[in-house]
């Protein structure tokens, strides 16, 4: 039988850019941004006979994200990465489909004299992103964060699980519960953008961070479970979150042998293995998302 | 409208285990591996309620891991695999599917004074990687590799692309190509399975490289399409290759303002952005891979 | 001549351990450790023979780490380094000299619906670092961070630098300032040790944050110079700062052949090669470090 | 007391560069680098007051890097960092000293349809090194390798070791040692240069890995001092030889609670903690190396 091409897309990976918006001389906004934009469509001659007529070099798209990025005033990533993906769609008649992911590193001003400073930052923890795709089936937009390292000292339990005889797990009432969450929520195509992406973002981030911390767990699962549920609940506008959770195992450490109790005091971080638990909480009524959403 | 619990998923990722046969008891062999297993199944109440019954704990997950290890002879990673998914399958009724994803790390003996050493090993570059599915819709393998980097100094063109207010890129008639190769490709789930999964890794492999040498490159694109037909046209049993190759931008540094002309001699070698070429080529009459098969 | 053995040490590095303070069942505190010791003293036998009489195994320096972790209460990173030292050294004849390197990330308490969490928390950013020695001419002590990312978006010149005919770079008067802190500063082995260990580590974090912020800099040289002369400048039990300022390299990008000017808005963000910026602000006074002490 | 300036140096890092050497049209050979350069000297000028007349810009030891790199031929990396040194000692009144640290990545010729491709490659593991220091006490020059991971699964014991109360660990007759090597030989100041650098890298890489396969190992302090006398044995140039080792623990997982005996098959790989085992080999009467070489 034939060999054909199948699904395929290409595109620039990981362009960094700073974006300064100077209020004044002095006073600034500062912006630090990934984009990595991937393209598809009727892209079969360059595979095939590598006749690129077709082919959007990816410098090219390198160049329109920067030149993107000096549009004022810098909208939210969200709304960026919107305007990235109509432009290809658009501007190339070729490409049938743009996804634009996008991360977004966190500053805050660094402690002055005389108040926060007006032009001097300090990298926070996290990664805000977002994920968009304009194609025939239409435009998807998720937002989301990642690497938020998250821990509970306890409030934490594990048992009533299935046994068999590779089981040597022993349950437990109270454990450390420590995950590091990447979470992406999916806006609903029908319904209204939220009026304030960064507003929307704020809310889910602080919502996710503030379940975890006050449901008592019985497992990592139902931390999951409630984490997403939660951040559906307060905003009508989203349709799915998906959360990737590893579990960094912390274990109590045999103190004994050195005849020291260790009541849940001391434990060993471990690295690998690790848990992974991944779920997908979603409105009942929501559309599947798009197949090319880069939720990743 | 309802909030529901959507797809989901857990296991345990990145199980590393080394395997020692000992043929003698200075004449062993090595394998050395990094296994992660997925599960999913009927685990609404975990995520609903904490009801862990129906959970099997990623503990002992490692510990089947580390059971099945020790299998005599210890097949090839593929095979492997397939062991694993069918034992959390079979002997957990609330599993219907099982995930499992192997890396294997290349080990070649140390050359001794009286040839290659019987129980000592240096590592060599490059990732071997298999996938298996088992669930509901069938069995699925894919086996691939990774961080295998390539790089040709000339035989490679790019032009004749689509130009535009964007363009600045120069076309050309001989660049470097380079990138580092993650390729998967799946075996058809209705023909035999290879007598020999290390010859048929090994073929695979060889192909991969050998062709990514001898094509004239008109766009990397093309390069990929003719890497992954390469790979189908020798195996009948294989349905699809999957190819994820960033493009390494080596650039031609300018020395003319040190008087020195620069005729393909010294290149940038550059990190950030890159480009990403991702595709598939498949035989036009294979179904559809399973949607749970884990080629990442 | 004859081939004799040099200088040698070992120990064990990364041990990782979670310190869980419960001063109510649900009122905790949390400490998170990454702790490296290494000893050396009359170690010849282990290296010419494989007679390990006087090797204290690593296993057991990591056992010691999780043992003296459950003091009470946990001292600061810095003195639990000095417990630490003065136990290898003084439990073993053998060990003559112990080395303790010693991380701290910082966690921050999730804000909860009642305010600050009493057991939940989420990772910032930054590492704070200590340093020990003790050996036989003495104890010495280091304080640091790594992994502090700080950003200047104007008050930074680069400019009346010396020129030669490999010079491309134009002078600047105003561009990014970008740099991932490093610093290490050593406690007078003659004086009194700090009343407060963390409060002077937040002293001197404190004031390199300040001081990068608002030097105008005419140089990255300037700029270290004076974050480490206002350290030492309110610390009198310091004697030494290091600082590893690499230039994390901001490009104002060309929009011109866009017809877009770009008056200092967007900036490619470069990876590598990196300026690299070395030095040692010290009093004039002190002794020199002990050639041991653990900076890194 | 006054606070001074201390110590400093300064440079540009990680400057990639791939050297194509062009023997026809299309057969090649290639080099592949990462060189850092680092300069000091009379610096205080822009350290104390910002003014740069003296500052060698690290933008120009970039280009000087790019620059040399079109050499004909392009040397071995110790000969290589060698010119780089001299350049910037000698065009620049206020460096005193220059320091070059190289790495090297091997690229092997891909198997074609009809031998060795003449120019395609693909990455081999391991990393070569050099390191060179040009200063006011003369010209040191070190060799290296790091990234090089070996593993014996037999013929390796630990016992006999020093015990205390914190002491848990077994005695062993046959463990797994696995490690990754980092060496640097250092040569003779007084000596000749070796008439073949790359020869005597080759002759020092394979005697390090055959001297680990062959020593039998009683504690990795023995099997570092053994492969360290080994090298020096072999080539009379070098002084002295230094050694830094993890102890990647492997440990033998129990397996029987589910009824299986594990003879040596079975083991665990461990990230952190690792043993870290540092020593020297040195020829008696070496001098010192100079203390700015850059060995790491």
């Amino acid at each position: 039988m034939a060999i054909v091409l199948g699904p395929n897309r290409y595109g620039k990976a990981e362009v960094r850019v700073a974006r300064v918006t100077r209020t004044t001389a002095t006073d600034h906004e500062l912006c630090d941004l990934d984009v990595s934009v991937s393209l598809s469509g009727d892209l079969a001659d360059t595979h095939l006979r590598g006749d690129n007529a077709r082919v959007v070099p990816t410098d090219t798209m390198r160049a329109v994200v920067y030149a993107f990025a000096q549009d004022r005033p810098l909208p939210a990533i969200e709304e960026f990465g919107l305007r990235l993906a109509r432009h290809f769609v658009d501007a190339h008649a070729s490409i049938d489909t743009a996804r634009v992911r996008l991360l977004e590193y966190p500053w805050v001003r660094i402690a002055g004299t005389h108040g926060p400073h007006p032009h001097a930052w300090t990298r926070a923890a996290g990664v805000r992103r977002a994920g968009v795709v304009r194609g025939p089936e239409g435009v998807e937009v998720c937002s989301g964060l990642a690497d938020v390292s998250v821990l509970k000292s306890t409030g934490s339990e594990f048992h009533g699980f299935s046994t068999d005889r590779y089981t040597t797990l022993a349950p437990t009432r109270d454990r450390i519960l420590a995950t590091t969450v990447r979470a992406g929520w999916r806006h609903r195509r029908d319904g209204a953008a939220p009026a304030d992406w960064d507003a929307s973002f704020r809310a889910a981030r602080d919502t996710l961070l503030r379940t975890f911390a006050e449901t008592h767990s019985l497992s990592l699962q139902q931390t999951l479970y409630t984490m997403g549920e939660a951040v559906l609940a307060e905003q009508e506008h989203l349709a799915e979150v998906r959360l990737t959770l590893p579990n960094h195992h912390h274990v109590e450490v045999d103190l004994s042998p050195f005849g020291q109790p260790n009541p849940g005091e001391v434990y060993q971080v471990t690295d690998r293995p690790y848990g992974l638990i991944e779920g997908t909480v979603r409105r009942g009524d929501a559309a599947p998302a798009l197949a090319d959403l880069p939720w990743e």
